[in-house]
């Protein structure tokens, strides 16, 4: 098997994709994204690894080929650069007037461009399905539990507004309580929507006592797999578990759970589902 | 002219509507919604006013009857009662199914159920629009600024947005910033949603000495105007320009501004644009 260069940005994903790949037997190489990855993540020790900026992806081709990388993966929390503030190297120079088009027309688009700057130099881009499929939200319950009657029409108002938003390119994200959309997703991310539940007034919302509500997580219908799967793991369970919430609904095989066995083992223990569906 | 009723929840527009309306030579009696309007705000002891709950309304019908109302107009944020805790009158227990099932469908059909409650009565539900004509948003520039290209676009996406989301019965606002959703309006409300716009990265977005990205506000499509028009005021103005916002769009004869002069002149003076579109 030819070795996989990951991509790197925030967040736990980044990780839990370069252990499942290496677990599958392949060689991993890292190239961490400058603002979005922390230099210090003790993972990050266990795996072959430099960072570079957005602006000079031209060390990051090299070092790719160095190790012998051919396919690519980008995963993890992108920020956004200030491209004002952005080094640029040869090839940033040459293609900063795309990256600006591209950053223009939202995240999503963003994100595609740079997966097609490694495809341009000769990488094939894949992505979190592939390289890691053990990470990949199946259909089901996940743990003991299920969603309620209740829940279950909250699940189908939140993906509608999932996918309403998604294919506005806003948020993968909303929560759902008894017909009220409490929260919807944009720019402060999923962790933080969450948290924003425990702060309404509590007629509105589940407490852990009297868990109701479901966080929603769908694949945008603009999103290309490769890039930006929405995510979930035991922290998110925990945040969700803190706000009230009953449950977590995913997109079957479109949404990634990291570590399966510990967010089920957690998800019986909170009384909480979580269950993939097919859309 | 006969009586106007406004059945008052939380928040300034209320009293806007009451003091726009007796400008206008209309005698006002207001019924104070328990749990959603203080019992204590100042403005109130200018009106003849009592406070009712949403399972009460027997006693609400008679005092507009008793102050010779006509016309009845919902103004400001119904706090979604717990129906579990209501205390309910005659009148109450007959109408709760069809509150519970109206509850059940989302914000604006609880709304419209409490509009139709007063209609059955032989009361003649008005909007704002026409109770405090003066309130409505129109076309162009309030102030001396209007939105430059960069806004201009940052608002259509917006509207877009709004629109959609609003079809779902989510939320009436959103924040775009050079082509990014910062954030989208559900149940906590448009000020604790431009509050979080300055918890954001600042690449992300404007400060007050570099302005960037625009507030959107529109009516849903699914909403009665006679009932939750989004509204601002010089409240809103100020906490967008603390989040370092270029500026306000709102849908023109779809909104409201509370004190039109004064949102202006606070405009002008914090160098933030206020600005009507025809949809």
């Amino acid at each position: 098997m030819t070795g996989l260069g990951i991509i790197a940005g925030g967040g736990e994903l980044p990780r839990a994709v370069a252990q499942s790949a290496r677990a599958d037997g392949r060689a991993v190489f890292i190239i961490g994204l400058k603002g979005s990855l922390d230099e210090n993540e003790p993972w990050l020790q266990a795996f072959p690894h430099e960072f570079a900026s957005l602006g000079a992806p031209g060390q990051a081709f090299k070092s790719f080929r160095a190790a012998s990388v051919t396919d690519v993966l980008l995963a993890g929390k992108l920020d956004r650069p200030r491209f004002s503030d952005l080094k640029l190297d040869a090839k940033g120079v040459m293609l900063l007037p795309r990256a600006l088009k591209a950053a223009r027309q939202g995240d999503d688009a963003l994100l595609r461009f740079v997966v097609t700057m490694f495809e341009e130099e000769g990488f094939h881009a894949i992505g979190v399905a592939e390289a890691a499929p053990g990470l990949v939200c199946s259909e089901g319950d996940l743990g003991r539990l299920g969603p309620n009657d209740d829940a279950r029409a909250d699940m189908a108002r939140g993906f509608a507004i999932v996918k309403a938003l998604g294919a506005l390119d806003v948020g993968q994200a909303a929560v759902v309580c008894e017909g009220l959309t409490l929260a919807v997703e944009a720019a402060e991310g999923t962790d933080r929507m969450i948290a924003r539940i425990g702060t309404l007034r509590e007629a509105l919302r589940g407490t852990p006592e009297n868990k109701r509500g479901v966080l929603v997580k769908a694949l945008k219908p603009t999103q290309d797999a490769r890039t930006d799967m929405p995510v979930i793991g035991t922290a998110t369970l925990e945040a969700a578990a803190a706000a009230g919430l009953a449950g977590i609904a995913l997109e079957a095989g479109g949404a990634l759970i990291m570590d399966k066995q510990a967010v089920a083992g957690r998800a019986d223990a909170l009384g909480l589902f979580v269950t993939g569906v097919r859309l």
